[in-house]
């Protein structure tokens, strides 16, 4: 089951207590299809500019990932700056250069139109409204947003919720969206605005799923040594979706499943800089972290009660 | 097996967005007893002034506490006063007035020094250290302790950690004792230190137990509503140690269900103000809450890997 990933292509530069890079590849499309690559092939949309290294995107092509849609456009590639505090709780951005990502206008190639699992990275909500024009019959529609559009494109945002089955974004987003400060709530608002399911990712507390009738509750892998946790949420999203993809199947027992996978990449996104360490994950390494989720939180039912 | 609790008696008055009370019966021993009584019989040592409503203790006698270790002294009850911020995540001391608590040195009355599950709650460690002379063998003791001693009495508190089994405190706490940022670091930082089990309590985030040779994770319960957070964390370690004595087991496996059995209580806690709602808790409304978090975190092993 084919599946899509359409967002951000970017040059990142990180700063955290522990080392900082330089124009390293990153975006909401790389981290989602880096993760996700590992468990089912991904297509990718998005553009980049002329001065791009080309060689990053070749080395994902190689594990599964799709180039076909990714635009060579001329000019400067979007550039994002930021700065981790001493523990890595907060991040301020320095420098957003947008270059000809300012420009993007996601153009599905036809042979990406018929993806039946389909990721709407955080993008201009009027964009991912377009890409849902131009996708024939998906089963599954994810989409993240961020505080920026909540702020200055409700309105459109709201209309996106009605058209797609999942959305994925982080608990400050989830509570600016639905103005509810609790996080139950906030999720339980989400589902009365279109999407079945709602996923809000709480960083080293993990993510919640919730759906009409259950709720689903997974623990961010306890990690003794956190170095970057830039596109962790990227990582989380392409875990989830491709487990989806592979499996075919939405179900309620799959959809828990594909939490871990997500938590899992999650977890694997913030042990390097970048997307690195999803160059070296094995399947091995992979079912190991999810039996270890399964050791993190199991517990007998009681016998009595 | 006998449970043994030494804590604070006092009388709360909260400010939260939905409501205040005055002179409330709480403190560290009565939340911990009134969580606890639902699972075990439980040992009360404490002190009250002249002034306590002593019917609010006879109600907990009648649910199977018992207070034979609670001294009357002459003078003002322990009183504490505080106020939680609008999203119930902060809270600010308005005033404490110790009374006669300031003078509080526990006696443990001869029929109570036989007690195999011991928890100390949050007091000055140099008493926590003067009852655990005075207990002969307990199966596992466990301890509370708060920022006022890791900062004033830290010396003392870590000859502490060496004569306890579990050493139960909330993130901060492990972070301030510890030096460590990372909760994972911070709880492995505890087990150096003379503890093999150490809580570590997160409020809305549920609370971790690391021991050498395994971590487990409990959530909080999802609730969309939450009224007063005054005694939560006691009221999950009444829930954790009722289990433990309850079962006379201290195994992994019956550790793992003792979180749980605090989470629920943690959980009642805080739907109303003071320790109210264990006055009408059911063993159904508790073993409903133990199955709702093996539906919360419950994924089925995936097939492959």
């Amino acid at each position: 089951m084919s599946l899509l990933v359409v967002g951000s292509i970017a040059l990142d530069s990180v700063l955290t207590p522990f080392g900082d890079t330089a124009d390293d590849p990153g975006g909401s499309a790389l981290f989602f299809a880096a993760a996700a690559a590992l468990l089912h092939p991904v297509q990718v949309v998005g553009v980049v500019g002329s001065d791009y290294p080309w060689s990053a995107l070749e080395a994902l092509a190689r594990r599964g990932v799709d180039l076909a849609g990714v635009e060579r456009a001329e000019g400067e590639s979007f550039r994002w700056k930021g700065k981790y505090s001493y523990d890595l709780s907060s991040r301020e951005t320095l420098e957003t250069r947008l270059g000809v990502f300012a420009g993007f206008r996601p153009k599905i190639p036809a042979a990406f139109r018929d993806a039946r699992f389909v990721f709407l990275g955080n993008i201009d909500p009027e964009l991912q409204l377009g890409v849902l024009d131009q996708v024939k019959e998906p089963k599954l529609v994810a989409c993240d947003t961020m505080n920026y559009w909540i702020q200055s494109k409700r309105d459109v945002l709201l209309e996106l919720l009605r058209h797609i089955d999942m959305l994925i974004v982080n608990d400050g987003e989830a509570r600016e969206l639905s103005g509810e400060w609790n996080i139950y709530r906030a999720a339980r608002w989400l589902l009365t605005r279109g999407p079945r399911l709602a996923v809000i990712k709480q960083g080293e507390h993990g993510a919640i799923l919730m759906a009409h009738d259950y709720t689903f509750k997974v623990p961010a892998y306890p990690l003794e040594e956190v170095f970057d946790p830039t596109g962790a949420g990227d990582a989380f999203a392409g875990g989830l979706m491709g487990h989806l993809a592979r499996s075919n199947d939405v179900s309620e027992a799959n959809l828990r499943q594909a939490m871990v996978y997500g938590a899992a990449m999650g977890s694997f996104a913030v042990e390097e800089f970048g997307f690195r360490r999803f160059e070296r994950v094995t399947a091995g390494e992979i079912a190991a972290r999810v039996r270890a989720f399964r050791d993190l939180v199991h517990f007998d039912a009681p016998a009595g009660g």
